[in-house]
């Protein structure tokens, strides 16, 4: 690959947009970055605000067949998870490589660059598991390769149907390994691509015993692979947790070991102040799914809190009722001030990170314009009918995904005008829904 | 105007989408609806799903200058007032003019057909009147004439600056008119052309004395006409008029004789179980502006409750932070699901009923797709990567603003492929805000 040169009118520079910014990449990484300079003839033009690559630190792609579609009659998460379930059962790894495919371009027109899968469909119907007991894994970090994005492939153990150690039946049989040291055995024989790396996941303390976990986290360790964890989703799981540990979710996975830096939590609702304490004070990750959490009402977490404490946030697209990470990082604050009737908690600095940092999915080398990075770039528009006239500094709380015009992933173009080069996003996408309907 | 005919693959006929509608329209009626019918070479395509006209509730045009612009450090409402002060005294007739064109044209894009106009920016520096004291609401109206859509010019009266009865100053003196009656007597020299009405709106509680209101809503009467006042936005609101009245903002409106079926309420955030039956009783509107009540950090209004007790809802983008009426429709549940962790307060017809009921604003011709209607439609695509694979019926929880790709108003088209056709909305947003800066 060739030295490239584009010419931004914005990029995003550390925490703030600099006009006017020269980036040279070779093979895959920025190469020089210098703002306040003409464009030289050879450089492309990137009009707009010119971000580093986003990242999606939570994702079940099978979810996006759902959209638009659980909205009739009222429910819970619980009854939500059961429609949820209907679609899982239909997928085989031909069909789910087809969906992911389109669901992952469908994040890389979303400006979205790498994508952490939070991955538990493991085996075929009534848990039989595939020749390759890897398939349905091997399928998504294949997708995420057609679609052009980088994947951190979570590799969930799920064992358990609740708190209680009741056994998966019905179509959670294909979540399930049995034992974590099944699990840890067919995750070791799993090997992926260079645009793709393993990450361990604990699906929550309801699909994990706490006699379970030290072996996950051991794997991670083992691999310095991330390792994360839904925790707290709903109120039902603290009770249950509480009834059957005397203890808080967070608390449990504290003494399993299970949380640090390389550790992240996902949606980290409902929690004490100790729980805060807990995630803060050994830097573990808390990713926000705001836009999965309103639609399936799970509440607001407590992010500032989170935040002051020393957890450092991420944020993920989660059920994908929306996939657009600029709105998830701009409702971490708008939630806070639904909740604490405030403004101001976080302002677009920190969001723009929340957005774009990719430590919680395992790659250092990513998420920033700086020389020795991942040439990731994401162009948003200056000119469409939301951004215009707005400050670019104010971008994250006015852009939409519909605004992103331009992808680079490992300096590599995947996405020009708007459209992706490789891929019709919404004709697969329909497509692949319906083969599920 | 000659007979005009289009085919929609889906249009939203009733509480539902119906598939392969003919519908025709002569003089700015609808003169026929068809369901089932393939379409006739002469006959339009609409491809998508067709929707009726979105009606604006609630509209500040001006405040679309300060979008992404108020997110640094932290505040409340309170001093986001002062920010929106500061771009409200830099305002003449010709810059609002070209201000609220391009933002009528940015709503004309999100499929908005008609707008109520929240007006209080009346006279000039220091308070003084205009030769036609009447030149800003004269160039609101004339602003929506050019951006092709119609408007309800919610004039309103704002005599105050806090509820104890503080006189107005700095910017606020260009607000006021120092009683109803002269209010009245301005209001009522007002005329304005068939694409707009003429509304009345006590800006607040803490802006209109008790004893004023009587006025105000004898002349809403008089004169068929909608009146609107915010109502219960911030807690601090109520304790004030706790304070001075020993009654809630509602009560005082109600005793005021200001509630009723030709009343709108905008926000109603923060009421009590007393207030809700008020309100529902009285058949008085409620109209949420969920994206403004989470920028600036409101809270969530008990939308449901409201519903319930027998308020019609609808909905507005207030201050722009976001312009999108099905955000603001969908989020009306969302909302409430954050507030209460359930799922399906209201359904996709309850929310497209209250994004395109026109009755708040006073016309009661426009808002549906039946014969003898006003013939307004807007188009959403279901060919994007936010709306692909969905099914139709749940269109208000996938779309967004940037999928409206065709808006027809009276009639005559004004948007078409996603663009408005009179009016470069991007470079006149740029041009009107920087004029302001």
């Amino acid at each position: 690959m060739p030295v490239t040169s584009w010419h931004a009118d914005h990029a995003w520079l550390g925490d703030a947009p600099a006009s006017d910014v020269l980036i040279t990449a070779d093979r895959g990484r920025f190469t020089s970055v210098t703002p306040g300079v003409p464009r030289p003839p050879h450089a492309e033009r990137l009009r707009g605000l010119t971000l580093p690559g986003l990242a999606n630190a939570h994702s079940h792609a099978f979810h996006r067949a759902l959209r638009g579609r659980t909205h009739a009659g009222r429910g819970t998460f619980w009854t939500w998870r059961e429609q949820m379930y209907a679609v899982a059962d239909r997928l085989t790894p031909a069909r789910y490589l087809d969906l992911a495919r389109a669901v992952f371009a469908e994040m890389a027109l979303a400006g979205v660059t790498c994508v952490g899968e939070f991955h538990y469909l493991h085996h075929g119907p009534g848990g039989k598991p595939y020749d390759d007991p890897n398939e349905m894994g091997t399928a998504l970090a294949e997708a995420a390769a057609q679609a052009g994005i980088r994947i951190t492939l979570l590799d969930t153990c799920y064992l358990t149907a609740s708190v209680g150690g009741d056994p998966l039946d019905g179509p959670a049989l294909r979540f399930g390994d049995g034992s974590a040291a099944a699990w840890a055995a067919r995750v070791s024989t799993f090997n992926v691509d260079p645009h793709a790396r393993l990450g361990a996941a604990v699906h929550s303390v309801r699909a994990v015993p706490p006699s379970q976990m030290p072996e996950i986290v051991a794997w991670a360790d083992r691999h310095d692979a991330p390792l994360h964890v839904h925790l707290s989703e709903q109120r039902a799981e603290n009770e249950a947790t509480l009834a059957a540990h005397g203890r808080t979710p967070t608390a449990l996975l504290h003494d399993a070991g299970a949380l640090g830096p390389r550790t992240t939590v996902v949606h980290a609702t409902h929690l004490t102040s100790a729980d805060v304490g807990m995630l803060g004070s050994t830097r573990t990750h808390a990713c926000f799914c705001p836009t999965t959490e309103r639609d399936l009402g799970d509440g607001i977490g407590p992010a500032a809190d989170l935040a002051a404490a020393g957890a450092p946030l991420c944020v993920g697209s989660d059920s994908h009722a929306v996939i657009d990470l600029l709105e998830e990082a701009r409702a971490v604050e708008l939630h806070e001030r639904l909740r604490t009737e405030q403004r101001g908690h976080f302002g677009p600095p920190f969001l723009v990170r929340a957005a774009t940092s990719h430590t919680a999915l395992g790659w250092d080398d990513a998420g920033s314009i700086t020389p020795g990075a991942r040439a990731d770039l994401v162009t948003v528009t200056l000119d469409s009918p939301r951004t215009a006239g707005i400050d670019p500094a104010g971008l994250i709380f006015a852009a939409t995904a519909a605004d992103v015009t331009d992808v680079v992933v490992d300096g590599a173009r995947i996405v020009q005008d708007g459209r992706h080069l490789r891929i019709d996003v919404a004709r697969e996408l329909r497509e692949a829904i319906a083969c599920l309907s």
